[in-house]
């Protein structure tokens, strides 16, 4: 089986970075988090990867480098000790790049401190956004995983008619799909990049509960199991009429896709059927308005002027507590670049991956919403989430 | 119903805290992560908590501050923005306590930075060992769900037979154990503390994939799902005669325990059965030893000689990479405080509860141990964890 990804495609990312790095000024970075570690070297065990501003990089893997071997498409270089991090960089660069990037975003205080002191006199600076920046464009063979992600997504999305009847509770319904997701190999975690946000598989909610507001920073919180356990499904049962949201996150490979449904025991009550038109409404917009050199915050702006034309406005993204996004890049972490925020200056790029997820929020009612995940291509964006956009009506039995 | 956590434990969790506080000369403690802040506040909902070395915190809460206050038993003020924080903590405490305590082992350096400039001049420190201090010793409110996470756990295990049999993959058993799981109140998420480490339910793997090692700072890592999935069950089929960890994390209330049985289809074959008999012999030793005032290395000390006195010494936590602890506390997260390990100079105290986990690793064949949680009792521990330690065969089908 060859190596995926590949040694070419490795290189290409690293190259990428490398422009990153000196458009910023810096003269290397040191990669720390599992997923930066495995996004520029294929592995994910543990160690390091030194990126030089122009050259080859470096792998050093202390657990387990025999593992690491198989995976990595470039030579790996055991670690006995992460003290020998220093010596080891200066062995091949000569000496320690500096200034040296560090994930600053995510790194703990303590981590950083003890990396420092390893590696002796140098100056630190945040490689965060050089990360992003390139982590925000996909290769083919990451759009096929994301792609595969939303493919087993959509096959599970049809299962719920299975599963979905009044009485069922919240949390019965997430479980059987959660279990239809991972017997196809769903991967299980959902890597968020943000201090103190978590997901567990997304929000299967309904009715007034998914209306509850929780800490997490999106448009969808829900009652969850207590106070310790504050979003997500709770063991509500589903009333008849009631809107129920399937807002679930595919993991193929640790590639994620992210696509909300909707469904209803017996038909809808007023005004959820019209909620969903013009969440698609406001997706269309955006859809319509996305491509290469569009600004992430115009599409923002897009979809609150489109919300603003339907009857919900002030049901946007959040009923008394509003979210300020309406989509975020997907691929490794939940949230990646771009995101589609009042504010946010990047413009789209080929290859970049993002959700759009206009919902209107109901306190004490519910919430509707859409939401599919989109390749940015040459000539606007595809979207990769093929289940059909409709609000689905389950049979009351 | 009453609210739980109740404001006297809240209390008494502060004043244990202020204690560690004063004791290590900080003026007060900010905290941030969400899992420290539901410990402090009994909310989890987003904003700070600020704790002086004596009175009474402060609890800011951002979103949602409604939902906090019918949460926290003691007064919530709402928090419009986290750039009045420096303002809010002035009006109530005079000035801002310093040196102030942050918990720098989890807090992103950006975040501590940001915060720090919103706080202005004030000495920072280093609060987390107090914080996991006062973690460690659980009320009776805590034992309880830690048992109630238990005893859901003990149900699902025995379901065990129902799922297993010859040629079924590590993640369909995987699989159906998380839904009966769930189905009954999991919460979901496995909280880590630890940077890079992730968890979910656990580790459900059999024979050689169960050996492979991973990143993963465990005895068993397992093959997992490819590069960026590198730990738990596999698409392997299960064979007859290996033998099969269920290693699950239980989660009710956002209180976990931890518990391992082995399973097998017909026979085990040698020297499996030895070994799980060697498994339970080192965990009796440990738990004869264990106890208020002995200190948590002495335990691992304790764990290494009764290894040493088997046959299988040498295959003890891992194969060719051992790991260097038997056990770990258990709570809000699965890494707390004591860790059994070398040099854990901790002394144990009544209401600690920590899993004792004995494994042996033999590489290219599979993995056998034992896992319970313990509460340290005034006598000695009682475990948790009520399931029958015996290595159960599974008839061939």
């Amino acid at each position: 089986m060859p190596r995926e990804p590949t040694a070419q495609e490795i290189r290409g990312r690293i190259e990428r970075f490398q422009a990153e790095l000196r458009s910023e000024g810096l003269a290397g970075a040191l990669i720390v988090q599992n997923i930066d570690r495995y996004y520029f070297s294929g592995t994910m065990q543990g160690g390091f990867v030194v990126v030089p501003e122009s050259g080859d990089p470096l792998v050093l893997i202390r657990k387990d480098a025999e593992r690491a071997a198989q995976e990595c498409p470039l030579p790996v270089e055991p670690l006995d000790s992460v003290r020998d991090v220093a010596a080891r960089v200066r062995a091949r660069f000569g000496e320690i790049p500096s200034p040296l990037g560090l994930e600053l975003d995510v790194l703990p205080v303590n981590q950083a401190e003890r990396l420092c002191a390893l590696l002796g006199r140098v100056e630190i600076r945040d490689a965060s956004r050089a990360i992003l920046m390139t982590r925000a464009v996909k290769s083919a063979f990451e759009v096929e995983k994301i792609r595969e992600s939303a493919r087993v997504m959509a096959e599970v999305v049809e299962q719920v008619p299975r599963f979905l009847g009044e009485g069922v509770t919240e949390m019965e319904l997430a479980a059987r799909l959660e279990c239809e997701l991972r017997v196809r190999g769903h991967g299980g975690v959902i890597r968020m990049r943000g201090f103190n946000q978590e997901m567990f598989y997304g929000q299967v909610v309904a009715g007034h509960t998914a209306a509850v507001v929780s800490l997490f920073d999106a448009p969808i919180g829900g009652l969850g199991l207590g106070p310790a356990l504050p979003q997500g499904p709770s063991f509500r049962p589903i009333g008849s009429g009631e809107p129920v949201v399937v807002d679930l996150i595919g993991n193929a490979c640790g590639y994620l896709s992210d696509v909300t449904r909707m469904f209803s025991v017996g038909p809808p009550r007023n005004p959820f059927e019209a909620a969903f038109e013009a969440a698609l409404a406001v997706q269309c917009a955006v859809v319509e308005a996305a491509g290469p050199g569009v600004l992430a915050s115009h599409l923002y702006r897009v979809a609150v002027e489109a919300a603003g034309q339907t009857e919900f406005a002030e049901h946007f993204m959040g009923d008394s507590h509003k979210v300020s996004f309406v989509g975020h890049g997907m691929g490794l972490e939940v949230d990646e670049y771009p995101f589609l925020a009042n504010g946010a200056q990047l413009p789209l790029a080929e290859g970049m991956v993002f959700a759009v997820e206009p919902k209107f929020t109901f306190a004490g009612r519910g919430v509707v919403g859409v939401e599919d995940t989109y390749l940015v291509t040459c000539g606007g964006v595809e979207r990769l989430t093929p289940s059909p956009q409709v609000f689905r009506i389950v049979d009351a039995r």
